[in-house]
């Protein structure tokens, strides 16, 4: 390989970031942080792994498969832990199951998948189980639920803040940062009756589709855990993917619901701006709106996602808590046919091009599409690198002032994906608010220029690859761009399980590869980090974007492609 | 006085503004701009004036009044002119009036304005009489409309780009600048069926709550042309409060659609942002989204901002054209009874004391709303010194580079409101990205602690003087923060007509005011202003703000408070 990720790092010298004798006065404290995730772990949900983990991770390890394989529940947990949201949330406020019951159901499996991907960063059970009782009680005295969300347990990226609990959003500076409130999004859940017991793994910074941290490390791909599970919602992609709860709340800027619902396997929504409420997340980015991070749930089938989405919205209403979100109703919208739709398919942004099991998962999705009518055309991406570097100038606009703060005042190591990110941009030069305005013009025409697209061609959604590749090596994702474009458009876009997985017998280059001229460093970058055999069983899910506050039509179209790919819910 | 204006112009030096030379080289054009205006005043629509136009603004003249009396239109003209904008578009669908006759009446209603408050920029008639045509032949040969808004004559603010026509919001470098396209909202508009006549008046730069421009000069309120218009929606407060036009399309970042209605003798809304299209609207502030312009109606009465909104929004569907606008259906929402409001009333917002015209315009509302039924509290205002000092700090934090380069590439003289704002925040010192991310997180904990003294309270909505006082003398208003306030919280704000008028003879300072200490240079500069004889007749109009979102609720509540007042429409 020529190129380095070495070489990218041109734009931020990393001066007056890392402080070794600082870092060691946060040791202790971090040290006690990872005890107690390890003390919560309950004897009586945990299993004996097979082997070492490190031994299972160089074995690509497949968890999912090995949870079902080894019957690692009881039949009537995994019942439970595999039905839908709308049942589950039914049989409880029947009475057919009891909240206790469901959250011990939960906490077992999540407890195991935490084991296998390393998914959590702080578990409490003991909580939960008091809450489910108390919900138990509620619904016996009152005949009802409190709301549609009664009993479900729900599992919270890290960053939320939690009443009572630190929330350091993967910042070792803000380990002595304990929440004096619940964030607005945890408050309106538990309104609706959740059920809360673990919070869940985060890169340092949150910006890498990828995971690793000075708290924890990363967290893993269930389906191959030598794999990334992609970031930055990390542990909610592995967490829900071996079905640990019945969804998780994740947050995305750059890919960070969706990148961990396709690298770990399992479904999400990345809904259009501030219709979900951040308020309460902890980041670096406060007060930069150039482009804004959204909240969007992580879960097993869409039928889930639209469930949470709908009970959130209608039965939350986020704007009465929030002033930052909009008043916009969900929509009942129907599953449309499959001859009604015309989807674009963009088989290669231009920037980086799709590995093959990439290019498989597209081309027999695109088939079975075809074949069940839908109207199929080929997009040529607009602007996508134009879009890669505006999205990447807003991001770091500030010179990287507010990170620096974050990360320098512990003086922790930087890990390799942070420095990555601080290279985007201008990297520690600023831009001016002048500047900022012309980048935000930009911005806007673009969206404008896909509106139009749209528009003029008839088309309701476009068809995507998450990233270039399946789950990445740990610390091995350099590439944005596939999930960035969306979120510089604000389209809501899921992720969705085309129930293929990357098999290296299949999904090797073909002979003309060797011939391939990489249009830039960074598709090289990529490239030569595919090697097939390193990538055994890992997900093919994709991506499906539709207009702006279309969120309830491409959950909708998302439930019919799920239906021609015969893909609800992903099991092996 | 011992304050005055110039003591304020500290933070910007205005160098490199100003250059008479290159200005010179614009005045064929601005004189031909208003050559051109003045050719197109249709003599069948002008009167020969009592007097000099100096002459009646030297005493005080009413308009409305004069137009009424002297009977300046026929009585079908008046009947048209005088119907509001449902009844009217019903009457053209049924063929009682066809759009040709009632644009003739508009037009020369408009002309009459025009001549008398110099409310127009351009005039266009025979445009709007091909359209008026185009559209009586529509109707007769398909036997329906082709949208709400079929023939009714709509007036717009100049900064629209308008096909075809030069678009220059008032700064002179502009005055080549031929539109390709019709602004978002004006294509909806024309969609609609409504029929295009006249653009208006507004000040340089667009940042004043008056009118002064270097092309046609400042627009006057019709009720008193010796006092200005407001602004910066000038032309418009003056056309509508005349009744020039079935409604008018202005924006508002500061002020700008509710200091013209309130000054000038009409309704209006601004919206909360983004549910009416601003694209295509030129200003110098383009990518500035800490504090965002909003599209919003001026219309004579509530029914017709109401019906504007919801035809513009559920039948124009704004956000299938511009990228930037909210999926907001408009909801309809009935007029709420009188027992079951709760008011909050601010009578002084701690930062400039109002007038006593205001004062007495507050306590008659408040007096009959409470024997109405509705429950009025007193708002203590929230940190309105901080909301001020923010909103000026976002206006300019780019140090005023957009506006000086608009400004400086004619070199055209800067009126005395422009250099006004142009020492705003910083003035010419630029903030950093990272200070303007402070600031945008300071405006979002105002809006929260707002939002949550509303629901802690169980406020309804908020009463305000729109400005400290009656329409100023032109060039005489400084202080922007009782409109303000609501464009930083976002607050959906009207602006109504209480049907009192300035009186010298009740309208004065009372004894203790002789004690009173200024609060502020601020409060001096603007309060030595108030000569009770200098304001006779000015309309009171004050405010009423919702929660953000809360349009429908805010218009609703509107209607019922003039239905309590008796003032659904305002004529002399």
């Amino acid at each position: 390989m020529s190129v380095t990720f070495e070489k990218f790092l041109v734009k931020e010298d990393f001066e007056g970031y890392e402080d070794p004798v600082k870092y060691e006065t946060f040791k202790p404290k971090l040290e006690k942080y990872v005890q107690n995730l390890n003390e919560n772990i309950k004897p009586e949900y945990a299993i004996t792994l097979p082997k070492p983990i490190e031994e299972l991770r160089a074995d690509q390890f497949n968890a999912v498969d090995y949870l079902y394989k080894e019957k690692l529940l009881t039949e009537k947990e995994f019942e439970i832990t595999d039905c839908n949201n709308p049942e589950l949330a039914e049989k409880i406020s029947k009475g057919e199951y009891s909240s206790v019951d469901v959250l011990k159901a939960f906490a077992k499996r999540a407890t195991i998948a935490h084991q296998l991907t390393n998914c959590a960063m702080e578990i409490f059970i003991d909580e939960g189980l008091e809450r489910a009782k108390y919900l138990d009680e509620y619904l016996a005295k009152n005949g009802k639920t409190i709301g549609p969300l009664h009993g479900l347990p729900i599992s919270l990226k890290e960053h939320y803040k939690y009443k009572g609990k630190v929330c350091h959003a993967s910042f070792v500076s803000l380990i002595d940062n304990v929440a004096e409130d619940h964030s607005t999004t945890i408050q309106i859940l538990e309104n609706l009756g959740a059920v809360f017991y673990i919070r869940t793994n985060q890169p340092q910074c949150l910006m890498h589709l990828c995971s690793e941290n000075n708290y924890v490390g990363g967290a893993r791909s269930p389906y191959n855990i030598s794999l990334s599970a992609g970031g930055s919602s990390s542990g909610e992609g592995a967490l829900v993917s071996m079905g640990g709860s019945v969804a998780g709340v994740g947050s995305d800027i750059g890919g960070s619901v969706r990148s961990p619902a396709a690298f770990s396997g399992c479904f999400s929504l990345r809904p259009s701006n501030k219709r979900i409420s951040l308020a309460g997340a902890v980041a670096s980015g406060s007060g930069q709106e150039s482009i804004v991070a959204v909240c969007g749930p992580l879960a097993r089938s869409l039928e889930d996602v639209d469930y949470w989405m709908k009970s959130y919205i209608n039965d939350g209403e986020p704007w009465e808590l929030d002033q930052d979100c909009v008043r916009m109703p969900w929509r009942d919208v129907p599953k449309p046919a499959a001859k009604d739709l015309t989807i674009a398919v963009m088989y290669d942004d231009g920037i980086v091009k799709p590995t093959p099991p990439i290019q498989r998962g597209l081309k027999e999705t695109v088939a079975k599409l075809e074949k069940a009518g839908v109207k199929i055309v080929e997009f040529k991406p607009i602007k996508a690198q134009e879009a890669l570097d505006l999205i990447n100038d807003m991001y770091t606009a500030d010179g990287n002032v507010s990170s620096k703060k974050l990360l320098s005042q512990s003086g922790e190591p930087l890990t390799k994906l942070t420095k990555w990110y601080l290279n985007y941009g201008r990297g520690k030069k600023s831009f001016t608010i002048y500047e900022n305005h012309q980048l935000n013009v930009a911005r806007d025409l673009l969206r404008q220029e896909y509106l139009e697209y749209f528009n003029n061609n008839k088309i309701d959604f476009i068809l995507s690859p998450t990233s270039s590749n399946v789950a990445p090596k740990p610390e091995e994702v350099f590439n944005w761009s596939y999930t960035t474009l969306w979120n510089i458009l604000d389209s809501p876009t899921i992720v969705f399980q085309t129930g293929l997985f990357q098999d290296p017998k299949i999904d090797k280059w073909d002979d003309s590869f060797k011939d391939y001229k990489y249009r830039s460093d960074l598709e090289e970058l990529e490239l030569t980090n595919y090697k097939p055999e390193e990538f055994i069983g890992a997900p093919i899910g994709l991506q499906l974007s539709g207009k702006r506050y279309y969120d309830e039509e491409v959950v909708a179209a998302g439930k019919t492609i799920g239906d021609i790919l015969g893909v609800k819910i992903l099991k092996n």
